[in-house]
């Protein structure tokens, strides 16, 4: 997640230096072939490149307009599993319960509410490539472990871990038939959030639109040198520059946007959703249980200028 | 929340004053060095300019729509807030009944439904960056206030205490098990509104995208003069400064959509908003309870052209 | 609501003749100034103008876009509000019974219907920002008219009624349990279809980018005769004014769409639809009481172009 | 529906013939016209039309787009009804038992299923303008249908019979409370199907809009021959022939595609959705009666090149 | 589904290589021409071209637009299905319970979760236009398959065959009402998936809108070498093949996403999508069976540029 005021000029620059070298290059030596060589002495109409630009920024403005929108959904996803794990847990409370309350029932109440930690940080670091049970002996027991380390999707076994729980509350009466049902929507839910982040996460943006656009803006850029030559002199290598500049960059961004959860900075910031997360249930477990529990402390995020 | 035919035409161009004044004295002194630095005569042909300005609008028509959609999705949310806090007061005096109405009851019914006024007003305060406590005392009993101030986040601390309410009343026999589930799932969404206003809240707007077109449109300001100053003279820095006025307008107008809870006139009203549930729900309160008590009185909005 | 095929060629034009008028005077000014001071003689490039109105579509086809959308979605709400009136007047005759039919109960279900009639024009009426009340003697008993009289938002008031209602029909015995709950969420929705057209009433479109366009469109206009006039000489006059008109008849269709509920020809229809539901609810009310209830005659729609 | 690879070329053309008949006679006399009459020979900058081209496709492109998604919601709704035909078929038969099959209760989902099919025919009908009740006695009762004439909304009086039977299945004990509950969610999806199938009818597309563009075009289409005909002498003809035969056509196709309920070869294939509703629920019928049923034949689609 | 960074060059040219070697020819002909038969000398001005270029792109914009919406949706409904069937699993196994776990109960749990595979297999065969019935026999019983062959529309009939396993669920006393009615709502979100899908799949994009924008495009390429052919010489046959193989490309593009069911590489990967659910399910079925089930081994997805 991009955090406002912090971005250095230099980062915003740092993704695009070598091709703004090679542009730069590029206009400073037709400037050098138009004045010395006579032979090439190309001079072409400004309304080429002009009407090329339109047509690309066009393109682009569509592009990113689609790239935004995977990078909106992707955090509209990550919204709902917060939603979706607060009345997770508030339902675990408030539903769970019997005449006296069993050191039985407080048990299952926490593994559920630590469970659904585990779960978050296990979609996040699985979306992000990285193994998805690295951490999660905090959350979980050994035995919980063992079972989901057995399935190819950690994430989906730990949400069938939920689901037994919920089914031996209700055989040990601590929730009522009306009351399972509503907890399995809410792990259906959960188990829907998944799946879209695995979809766009696996779903490629079209890359011949992606390759068409690319090919479209080389093009371009090789024109314009040709296009401003006559009217700026030397200055045509700053035009040519800035202008190329403006087109690459907001091209990048698309690219960046179009793929929310790939180590980038544009990236949804699953790591500090999930300590949120962690943060508001543990608050939630420790109110519920009336102690404070010797909380694990949550490692505070690194002053970066953007959260993973 | 913008309030029609009272926006001052000095407020619009406020916003804008320090740039339109830069932009008419860079204009002016393009054309005194033109007309007597003999070197510098340097005069673009307009399609430079006219060309570079199709494309910043069409970039720009983007990004207001994506700005736009934040703006309008903040209002959606804030609707469903007024539709969830009705719906969840009418349930609560429908559904919760015993055969002797009892004091108990109505005390539950009422503490229930102030509570809830209290959850808009402190999820709006803590969205403006304000303390969401402030305020509360007239609405939550001092012990609800100790509980939810230990919490890091206060609105959804005090839908636990409803969750808590409700399933005392189902305990208590003032509800049955299905009511109690309906109650629930308007919490839910209740939850699910406040997850949605911390997202658009917590996201920014991607500054790379931003920047970009700040950077052209800085870029297409420069070139302006030089365009018109060979068909209209002096007249030219008027021409400059009004183009140049109309783009920088529509780039303010993008910022300030984007970020819809940032104490902004055109901000989502969530002050006034919170007011009308007030007011609604007080009025409902005082109609079941078969008399009027003596209402807190709702300071009025102030005659400002714009509402909080 | 327009009906195709009936707007006259005057209503169209009738919106916007003072401002054709001005411009068509402007554009014969600038043609004698040009013919007869010779001191003014300026003629422009017809880029300028040509570029300018590229910019202002563009512009214009986001904002009629966004306004559509607004428009839409009213129309959307209100066909919300049929279905969910059939709905809720099916949910009544179907769940509502009791082994021997007796008075009480039909009485209960025709007085529910005939509510369910009163809240739909009362919200018409409220939108339009007419008295809530007119007409609501015809389908309300005079004390429930006392009692949502004494409310701020009347066709919340009303629903409150329905609420109350159910609540009677379960504790007689007429409903079960699921079905009061099944009854209370019809209700959520057309409380929650009631907020979203207050807040599409409520929430201006944001004017800075209203007025934006306006000055452009202005500039645009002011530019136009220097560019056609050397080529078109009197002729330019004509030009000037169709293009003008045309841009300006775009202008105020997304004016007139932005706020669909403002007693205006593109207005929802809300008073038509009310009618509708009126005579559909009559119709099977009529049908379960089992004979012809002396139907309170529907005035016919006024053969006007549009509907209200 | 169209279908592909099988629109004949004249189909398309036929559309326009008369437009393109005008246009080419048009451009004829103003090619006659600058060669033999000296005083009109106006040749205008091909800017002029050029950029009043680009403004047309700009709001064109809106436009068309606004008319697709309109025939895309048409298309997405009755998509929604066959699925819940489908599943109130499943519903009817897997909900509705007894201990041992009786006639009486085969009886009654076999009716249940036919109503639903008389559903969709009727309300495809009445939709395309045509009598709802034609046909319908190879599905109803003669005392359903003389029900239904009754109403004049002949579906929404359908889904009322439904209704009915539900609540007589749960009184005869066929179905238990969770049920019928769920049943009648499923007849309010339908509903809510017709409800939104009504308001695409009855709201016509903003006219102003269209006349707009409209007239635009034809101003862009009149000036056209004076901007080619200094260029391309005679040729001229066809090429302005040519772009005018395309900017009518995809505005012709705009004005198809907004109202998809018209009996133009464009619409939602109302006709050819119920046949394959009834095709699958009368297979789902016998089967589960255990036996063929004398099936009433399904007419064949016609081999036409669209479906109605 | 495209795999990044495999696609061969070869392979995006390859589609559109005829077309790019006749534009090749066509312009070598036309420079031929030019340069040898004086008569035909013809040299337009850029701007005709350009402009046409620049109406080209936006609707080509347009419409990439709508067909990209159409692919998206088409992903969208499939990860719907592998949701909604890890959901459907876990509510099998946790719902479906008795005291002593019986070998019926497994069997019906463990047939159950088989015919969901089946279902997803049968649904992207019947999609591609292949035999739904093909490689059932992995999952279905002899019997199963006969019932379901006797159907047009295979999956469906699949899915009652579930409903009628909940039914006898029901009976069985597995499962209590409110799960049966559970179960059957994720049934009617998979008849919903499978309908949508064919509803994409049955409506071909209005092929009026692609012919036009094919016949403009081919108007646009036709022109081009008289425009460029005065600035570039022989240079303009490469010009025009690189701007023209764009524009063909993008064209392509759109083609080919509008119909995300058609055996193409940019296709819904529905044979990847129904093999990782049968791998998913699979697990999750030997986990809850106690035992490691001979696992019928999934064939490993070739090694190729693109899935299923």
């Amino acid at each position: 997640m991009l955090l406002k005021d912090k971005i250095p000029f230099k980062y915003i620059f740092g993704e695009i230096k070598y091709e703004v070298a090679y542009v730069m290059a590029y206009s400073v030596l037709v400037w050098a072939l138009y004045h010395n060589v006579h032979v090439i002495r190309i001079s072409i109409p400004l309304t080429v490149p002009a009407i090329l630009g339109t047509v690309i920024s066009l393109l682009l403005g569509f592009r990113s307009n689609q790239a935004y929108d995977r990078w909106w959904e992707a955090r509209h996803i990550w919204g709902a599993i917060v939603n979706d794990s607060r009345s997770l847990a508030r339902q675990v409370f408030c539903f769970m319960q019997e005449e006296f309350e069993s050191e039985q029932l407080e048990q299952l109440r926490n593994r559920f509410v630590k469970r659904q930690i585990a779960w978050t940080h296990s979609l996040g670091q699985n979306l992000r490539g990285h193994s998805p049970l690295t951490g999660l002996e905090r959350f979980l027991s050994r035995k919980d472990i063992e079972t989901v380390s057995r399935y190819t999707n950690v994430p989906a076994a730990i949400l069938n871990l939920h689901a037994h729980d919920i089914r031996d509350a209700l055989n040990s009466g601590y929730i009522n038939r009306f009351q399972q049902v509503e907890l399995d929507r809410t792990i259906s839910r959960l188990c829907d959030s998944q799946g879209k982040c695995e979809r766009i996460k696996n779903t490629v943006f079209p890359s011949t639109y992606s390759l068409y656009i690319h090919f479209s803006l080389l093009l371009f850029i090789c024109l314009l040198p040709f296009g401003f030559i006559e009217i700026f002199g030397i200055l045509e290598v700053l035009v040519v520059t800035a202008i190329s500049a403006c087109f690459m960059l907001i091209e990048k961004m698309a690219i960046h946007l179009q793929d929310p959860f790939e180590n980038k900075p544009t990236d949804t910031p699953v790591t500090a959703i999930a300590k949120n997360i962690e943060r508001d249930l543990k608050q939630m477990m420790e109110d519920e249980n009336g102690r404070a529990e010797p909380a694990v402390p949550v490692p505070a995020s690194t002053p970066a200028f953007y959260l993973m």
